[in-house]
């Protein structure tokens, strides 16, 4: 193929991405699209008819994952672009979708400019990647990799007792392990950012080098539960107390390691939780994520070595629940992508995701990196998500720059 | 009645409260016993024929609440003693039972004496003071003394939609509003402590001569639930991390009020409670009580006056539900108490009460003070509630030399 200076269509591509949002769109223009729920079939069927319309050829996977390939001059192993269809219950209009929706662009564009690329491009949609449905997340890409164990995630089942299993049998997606993407050129994953940092400083693309190593725990606080009028301030053992403590203690110790480190008490239960009663136990959930993972083995050793006076007399057991070390995307990938954002005069940064991406998985096996778009006001998994329709093109732009950019290397 | 020196029978009344327990006993030798329920109408009518049995006129008012009466020689307004026979569920076998038995082995033994009082002894079992099954507690001598309206606390509602109009009517114990106590020489209510305090002091008794005034906040703390992974520390609204600060600030400011005053926060849920999203609301209760209203004054001020450091750019926004004043019992049956406690040589304190009781209500329009035994680690409305039963005696005692001194003037 000719190495020339192409441009997507916008407005196609906007187009695209508010056609794809009505499968599933929720009342306040959010969409709610489980993982093989009637909606996500509805809208697979929309993609594979648009990739068939410009000549891809479509394969499934025993997972359900969908590929679908533009052919190219050579044999070479494809270039994989891609993410996930599928969303969280009363998400967005662009986490996964927009991922998807940019490999569908691309290939538009090259094929209406009539052009056919040395290497073939494959656009995938991964299965499950919320694991809103069916835990865990990134449950298909997981699998792809061997970090799972298909026949454990497929026993995984949904609130109404249906298993991925049965919901991939039915929904007729359930296809060949032959087809499974086994070797791949590049995979790289367009993604809206889902934090607040690239519209905090006025840019449009995040060139992400790497997924966050994470360790995740769980603290218990029992203290003992005493009648809130007639117990002594100083004859108690109050859980909710020593927890805040704790609380405060852990954030001026992590705090003072690294101001990239980012941690979280998302989970947190009080019992009895009653107003009268003073609360004898206390559970929560602890994570924390950063790329070196000295920082975070750090992190690790002030959760593990509470001291005594931080407890105030309460029992603190804390539990490992599971952490994941920080997975480093493809030097050369991401060079191409920053190559790329660079050539459009795009302002960009390179980054980290704090957050899981199937792109995490695909790496272990595959040269990949991705690239972040603004959220605006960082939000995501919610009806408010938001990404200027500026912001997804030039995102899709600095993909099909690159796809070009290894093809006529 | 002549003035003698009398002690009630220990094993009697152990042997008593053992048959009391009965009523409801679970499986962990705790009682539940929920007003009006079965267990409790049982219990009342084995209260009602040990009454007869000895002589002892029986009434019931409206609200159900029992008055059995001794005569004396005298037409006086009578001696009353008592408490509630109802129980919290899964509670224990003393707290409310110990004050109404107590008042049975003070007849009992005046009786086996062939002593008649000057003045009547009337043992009274206030209908509902728990509140565990209708909304509030105290409910019957709150409606005796006009502090709650009777039309609306009949409509209560127990978890499954019956009335307590309706419960007490299909009880049997729904009796006459000319029946209510009206007058009385004076009202003292034997309890369990509830506590740890008189047994961290090795005492036997409490000379009680007040209960605490306190006031009841509701607090929420609303910031914003960012993606756990994707959001820098510096940019997060953690409404979670914001309260555990506001928490300290108030520990911190608070106990430095009064060492006196106890102050809880027994209930509080964080939203969205997912362990990967930045909470982006906590709601919490926040109560404090001490004997001085200035005291609770100076708290409610810390409360009100939150400064914008401790909330983190959040919004906090503060309710008040309810406070209760500081309830003084009459000065002359605190000192009768403590003479008949000194008279027996028991060890003794002068001490508040935190929790509230029957007696708050009564101390509006009868000379009204409350004896308090220690409760075993301090623990009540639960199975392991526990008072020795040489303790439980020893309170028996300290009123049975009360009665006696009140009809020796």
């Amino acid at each position: 193929m000719q190495r020339q200076k192409l441009l997507i269509n916008n407005e196609r591509l906007k187009h695209e991405l508010e056609i794809f949002a009505s499968y599933g769109k929720t009342e306040n223009n959010g969409v709610t699209r489980l993982s093989l729920s009637p909606e996500d079939i509805s809208v697979r069927n929309h993609f594979i008819s648009c990739c068939e319309e410009i000549g891809m050829d479509i394969k499934v996977d025993d997972m359900g994952t969908i590929y679908a390939t533009l052919e190219g001059l050579s044999e070479k192993p494809p270039i994989v672009i891609g993410s996930h269809l599928d969303t969280v219950k009363k998400g967005g209009r662009f986490d996964g979708v927009l991922g998807v929706v940019a490999g569908l662009e691309i290939v538009r564009t090259i094929v209406e400019n009539q052009l056919t690329p040395e290497i073939p491009i494959t656009i995938v949609n991964f299965t499950n990647e919320e694991g809103a449905r069916f835990e865990p997340s990134m449950m298909a890409s997981g699998v792809l990799s061997g970090k799972f164990d298909k026949v454990e995630m497929i026993k995984s089942k949904d609130e109404e007792g249906i298993s991925f299993a049965e919901a991939l049998h039915k929904s007729g997606f359930e296809g060949d392990i032959e087809n499974r993407l086994n070797n791949a050129t590049a995979f790289l994953e367009l993604h809206i950012e889902q934090g607040p940092v690239l519209e905090s400083e006025s840019l449009s693309i995040g060139v992400v080098d790497c997924v966050l190593g994470m360790a995740c725990y769980e603290i218990e606080v029992n203290g003992e539960s005493d009648h809130a009028g007639t117990t002594p301030m100083s004859m108690r053992k109050d859980a909710l107390f020593a927890t805040t403590h704790l609380i405060s203690f852990i954030r001026e110790k992590i705090g003072a390691i690294d101001k990239e480190v980012v941690f979280t008490i998302g989970r947190m239960n009080v019992l009895p939780n009653i107003h009268t009663v003073i609360p004898n136990k206390v559970v929560l959930s602890f994570e924390a994520r950063h790329k070196d993972p000295k920082i975070i083995q750090k992190v690790e050793e002030i959760i593990l070595s509470l001291p005594v006076h931080v407890t105030e007399g309460c029992e603190v057991s804390i539990r490992k629940l599971w952490d994941r070390e920080t997975v480093l995307f493809d030097q050369k990938m991401c060079d191409l992508l920053e190559g790329s954002t660079k050539s459009l005069g795009y302002k960009y940064k390179k980054m980290v995701s704090g957050a899981g991406h199937d792109a995490q998985f695909l790496a272990s096996f595959v040269p990949t990196a991705m690239l972040f778009v603004p959220s605006i006001n960082g939000k995501s998994h919610c009806e408010e998500e938001l990404t200027s329709w500026e912001d997804c093109a030039k995102g899709v732009n600095v993909l099909l720059e690159a796809v070009l950019e290894l093809n006529s290397k």
